[in-house]
């Protein structure tokens, strides 16, 4: 059993936003996470949404910047949001550059070394942190969501096509949907996952929506003045492997809006009740 | 007519977030803050409501944490959030210590030297600041509020108590509001205005609402498990002197809440819908 320990809890919107660390088996060091239990919580297991966040955050990024627990307290849904990636595994420059390494785990399982003895943030996200949930919080295991925002709704999009009966709904801001075919992925996935493209497949949204199946419709907002949007986003490209798979998603494109945490702010109680609405909701 | 830098602006909301500096007169140097426009602000001017921030923060703290854009947004009201203090002085030592000099100008106009050539918060925030918004912004500046954090509910306290014309609602989270009283005060006041105590019962809220009278009822709320309440904060000492003054208060302690942003996020609704709902708001 895991030990976990608390850095911090404090009251906010009648529940708790609470910090914790813990020795990691799959990334082989300590991880850190955020939880926001809602005050429905004192009663009994309620829903859990985990949200995945992007390049350079941390989980106390969107803890702090996104405004999603009094929504979150409204609903009575259980806020995830980890880490995104190890820290301090040793590996030489591992936070050197802001696309690769520390903070841009990309929610997969290495298979190079050294990065494979630690980034493994897919089977992080996957398996050990929802144990760990499980086994210290007051969660409906049966009721879980996931979202993120950028790589983070890379996250997001290809672990629930991957896992349509572990997640019953998802959604994203921003999310990156190609990685195979733009530059951050191109960067990334020969570091972590070696020269073989045909392995990048497996942890790409556009690819993986082909094969995968989820009870309910996509969710995701995009800012068209997004700095990102032509070169690393590309929405569109979702869209079109949506409709030739026959899956449903709901692409909002937001006049005006980047890619911060303003937008995302502006958006998030959307996509909580896009979460809550879904099977898994109450 | 001083001349506006916009650093950033970008979309909130349905309204923009925007960061400016410019050349301070008052203060001597360079100021930044941040302008929340909703979006009725773009068919005529809108009330304003002043956000001031505690020791330790600048016009980016509350922007990014407290969630006040929602609300502002729904209530057609303009958020203006002013950075803590001067910076980059050269006075020596300037940012050494949390609790005075950088970051901690506590909304006074400094009399000593060589603070009180930059130390001048109390007319920025009053005189210069609103000057620069009246011509920059579309604001209603005979429908003007103020509030504030922990020293910047101090700040909106006294400021108000001595402008009851300029600003007709008040509120805050967790002010000081007895610095005469308490360590915060005694050890930045001496310094600030010098060893008679008199000359710092100007910026003393217990002190000044005695003698000053506001159109509307005071606002504040406290959390119960904030570590500063017992020493610094004291907010019983501002109920009494308001109910010997005959002044209208409304305390109201939250039980279990901390001095954080997850304290103000939670409550800030309350806080917008009480400035609006008095004679300033629509």
């Amino acid at each position: 059993m895991t030990t976990l320990e608390a850095i911090s809890e404090q009251h906010c919107f009648g529940g708790v936003q609470g910090f914790y660390k813990h020795a990691s088996r799959v990334c082989a060091g300590e991880m850190k996470f955020a939880v926001y239990k809602p005050p429905q919580a004192s009663l009994g297991p309620v829903p859990v949404l985990y949200y995945l966040s992007g390049l350079t955050c941390t989980e106390e990024t969107a803890t702090i910047k996104a405004g999603a627990q009094r929504v979150a307290s409204e609903l009575g849904l259980m806020l995830v949001m980890p880490d995104t990636s190890p820290r301090n595994t040793g590996i030489p420059d591992e936070a050197a550059d802001w696309e690769f390494g520390t903070a841009a785990g990309f929610y997969l399982d290495a298979t190079q070394s050294p990065w494979s003895t630690f980034f493994n943030m897919y089977s992080y996200v996957t398996v050990e942190l929802p144990a760990l949930i499980a086994a210290n919080f007051p969660a409906d295991t049966q009721r879980q969501g996931i979202f993120g925002h950028s790589m983070g709704g890379h996250g997001a999009l290809t672990i629930a096509l991957k896992n349509p009966r572990k997640y019953r709904s998802v959604s994203a801001f921003a999310p990156i949907v190609a990685p195979t075919q733009v530059h951050w992925g191109q960067k990334a996935f020969p570091r972590y996952l070696g020269e073989n493209r045909e392995s990048w497949k497996d942890y790409d949204a556009c690819e993986l929506v082909r094969c995968g199946r989820l009870p309910g419709m996509i969710l995701i907002d995009q800012g068209d003045a997004d700095k990102f949007l032509a070169d690393e986003l590309r929405p569109h490209l979702f869209e079109a492997a949506c409709l030739e798979a026959g899956h449903a998603l709901t692409l909002r494109m937001r006049q005006g809006y980047d890619h911060s945490y303003y937008f995302i702010g502006t958006f998030i109680e959307d996509h909580l009740r896009h979460h809550a609405a879904l099977p898994h909701g109450r």
